[in-house]
């Protein structure tokens, strides 16, 4: 039997000042798939994780992915898809992509690779649509590409991979429920106009300082002054969180996605470790359970291991 | 007699997507400036154009820009300058960010480079804030520094100097008079936030494609939704010359500062003046006036004569 197994990792979007256009790949965590191909016009679904994910393929993002190719095609085949998740769903770290673009890039392997890869990315955004209830990539796009990549348009899709200098993410999921409806929600409709101008100056000058390796106008250029100021209120201790990781040594950093997860950038390895311990040290003294990922930027995105 | 002789260019601020933080530097036009210095603490300016700009120091940019000068130095010293503008005061490519520039760096190769580079930038500035009654450095930092430049703040000022691939700008200034201060009056205060996501999406892929030498890129980033649309209807035929111009092979382009000049980028010297020969066919059938200038993006910004 014909099977293709991939690890999807965790991303990062809603980069600070690239709000709904960039995102980050991380190396860990990873949700494991297997995908095999079968010969009935189906998709199948296995969870071997315990967060009781839905598997009736209609409401399961992988399966509306795959049922997206199958939609595609003609042939009498379909796909069984054994899933673990590790990126625990609604963390805000891309959990929703990692499905979707996984089992999207196994069938494309089983298929031998019929579909372009922004083929791909638009039947994983078709699987993610079921969660965020719009279409997005900023998620999407790294979790297939790696690194930071930059979505300049959805529509028609235009995704942009950027260079970057070596980049260490430290990322804290603290267990609480954000609904990303709420989130959204409160967004403001209407920007000031000097904001916006903030906005793009700050973007532009953060994707020339990673492609230049300047890491400290990368540092400086992560700056909102439009979405974490209404969004920091939905993360418990947010603001002595950033002080406690920056005075720790982090480039900067803010809120991933919707939220709750906080990810915060730095230099090396050591620093990222040493914003880890900061951040535990904070959360410790809560009541709140959290995980705190280390990870370097995870430049090749999506892999397939065998 | 100690003097320095300088070139000093035309600008392009508020590159579409780059909305008061992106300008570039042409080759031409240039202002001509001879500074001297001079054993009283004084500013003296003669002009040797038609333009009939004050010589009351205080009243003129170059003036402006060389009293700040001395007001931030003790010496018994100060400065004749003699002025040639090639650039047309009020015609959009940077007339008063040349005065202010050429005469700082002239007046600081005479004092042997006492003041650093962004020094040098604050002087322009408060020389240009005569002319435009703001702190801005769109103009001021791609005629002092060449290139594309993109200044993420004014405040500090932070200016970022990007990578690009040879471009060409075609400008035509159609003489018609928009004062600054309505250009300004028309301005959004408030701008739905889905249109600043689309601002900030397309200035950050357009820093990423000039870095990548990515022509197609460039163009589909060459987009902007805010200003643009109040701006072009105080330039007779916006719409008609931007079209013949895309026609005619121009990546894109728009307002240049607050107009009237309106400027295309081309990827070679035979497109742009493809371009030229479009803009000067549409504005042959008015009755207004016009110049056309073709000039490579200009990579060195200020230089120093002799």
């Amino acid at each position: 039997m014909k099977e293709i197994s991939v690890l999807a990792p965790a991303t990062v979007a809603n980069v600070v000042c690239g709000f709904d256009c960039l995102g980050f790949a991380l190396e860990n965590p990873c949700d494991e798939m297997t995908v095999r191909l079968i010969d009935e016009r189906k998709v199948r679904i296995k969870h071997l994780d315990k967060f009781d994910l839905p598997t009736d393929p209609e409401k399961n993002i992988a399966g509306v992915a795959l049922l997206a190719i199958l939609d595609s095609i003609d042939e009498t085949l379909g796909f069984e898809v054994e899933i673990t998740k590790n990126i625990k769903p609604g963390s805000g770290i891309g959990s929703s992509a990692a499905s979707a673009v996984g089992a999207v890039v196994a069938a494309n392997k089983l298929l031998n690779d019929r579909f372009s890869p922004l083929e791909v990315a638009e039947f994983a955004m078709i699987g993610e649509q079921l969660a965020s209830q719009g279409r997005h990539a900023d998620n999407v796009a790294p979790c297939l590409f790696g690194g930071f990549v930059l979505v300049r348009s959805t529509n028609p899709l235009d995704i942009v991979s950027l260079d970057f200098p070596p980049l260490f993410a430290t990322v804290i999921h603290p267990q609480i429920e954000i609904k990303t409806s709420y989130a959204r929600e409160i967004l403001p409709k209407n920007v000031p106009f000097k904001d916006a101008i903030r906005g793009w100056s700050n973007l532009g000058a953060l994707v020339a300082a990673l492609s230049k390796s300047d890491y400290e106008l990368i540092s400086r250029s992560l700056e909102d002054f439009i979405v974490e100021p209404v969004r920091k209120v939905l993360i418990p201790h947010f603001d002595v969180l950033k002080a406690a990781s920056l005075k720790a040594g982090a480039l900067g950093g803010g809120i991933s996605g919707s939220g709750p997860s906080v990810f915060m950038l730095s230099e090396n390895l050591e620093t990222a470790q040493k914003v880890e311990n900061a951040m535990r040290e904070i959360y410790a003294q809560t009541k709140i359970d959290f995980n705190v990922y280390v990870s370097e930027v995870n430049a090749e995105g999506v892999k397939i291991i065998e």
